[in-house]
């Protein structure tokens, strides 16, 4: 197909496509002629798979490259075809006195050690979270790590095992890092809603029934 | 405790403070001549909890007025001033046609009646949610809200249980919000990257044993 009908069943503006041409995360197409060329199915199927990360994931362009150069490489591995993609959704961190740092890192080195999980192939995310547990302390919740991560890493594995099934059940390779993409940046839109709703269950029924914790006293 | 004592163990600027008095968010000080006014330790409290709500999370001022306001109403229950705290957290939505948010919203209260969950007390949260299923949908996941949300409402329920234990054992009505607002921002992002720590874990356990799942096809 010619690069106007590529932008219409993509839904891709044609300087769009000519600019993911010239980054080099979309494969020249069939020259046909000196001012044509001819893009194919799999062209469209590249291209939503870009918007995807982009539009979606919110990636800079470099990271699509990598991704997608990682989609390329049919002998690296499932794992670690998810694990590229997975690390380049993590957030980046600022930076924290070593000393707070240290501590707030052994409590979650803790609980991965106590559930005998890899520390190795989660990317940045042990580092956003140690940067929380720094933060939190900061605000006067040094115990919170301690406390309450055994039911947020409970909670989180619950949710991580229909990620993982839905994006293995996906299809293609490029199907695949689709839905890691769409599943994880809208999954935590979801997560943080559907937590909110669960917080004010658990609320409603610790509180509306005249538990004990309704009588609160105001002084400090 | 003159205003400058108040901005020094508040860590806030005086201007700011002037302003938070301006806007109703800090009761007045005792006035003790026509330019000057005492403040208490009441005060320093609740200024610590308006810098909490305003920095941490990120509310507007109308937002943390409302919710001072149900602070200051000793004889609303505890279940309606957590409701009132936890609602502010939440994020708004935007318009959609009306048979694609009826579809989403049907999976949505479908989850929440197969659990026996009220409805009402979760503010904006279902709708974000609903939002969340109507641009998976649009992307080409119309079945994984049926599909996820079972796991989801089981994950996000265990880490709320967690939310709401530490705030009610945070002590005055206001460390109970400072603890709702703290906890509840800061847990978003404490909760998406463990989501993605136990992403990797999960990918770990099912693809670097060999398993068929590491045969893949790149076709489409």
């Amino acid at each position: 197909m010619r690069i106007s009908e590529l932008s219409e069943r993509s839904g891709i503006a044609v300087a769009t496509i000519k600019y993911y041409l010239r980054e080099g995360l979309l494969p020249a197409g069939e020259r046909t002629s000196p001012n044509q060329a001819s893009y194919s199915e799999d062209h469209l199927r590249r291209l939503r798979l870009i918007r995807a990360m982009i539009e979606v994931g919110g990636l800079p362009v470099a990271a699509v490259g990598e991704v997608l150069a990682a989609v390329d490489t049919p002998e690296l591995s499932m794992f670690k075809l998810l694990g590229v993609a997975q690390a380049s959704l993590s957030a980046p961190t600022s930076v924290t006195p070593e000393a707070e740092w240290d501590r707030a890192y052994a409590i979650v080195r803790a609980e991965m050690d106590r559930r005998g999980w890899d520390m190795r192939p989660s990317g940045p995310a042990i580092d956003t979270l140690t940067s929380v547990l720094v933060r939190l302390a900061q605000l006067g919740y040094p115990a919170w790590g301690t406390t309450a991560l055994p039911s947020y890493f409970d909670g989180a594995r619950t949710i991580a095992e229909s990620d993982v099934a839905a994006a293995l059940t996906a299809g293609s390779r490029e199907e695949i890092i689709d839905a890691v993409v769409v599943v994880t940046v809208l999954g935590d839109t979801a997560v943080a809603a559907i937590r909110r709703i669960a917080q004010a269950q658990v609320s409603l029924e610790r509180l509306a029934s005249g538990a004990p914790e309704q009588q609160v006293s105001d002084g400090g």
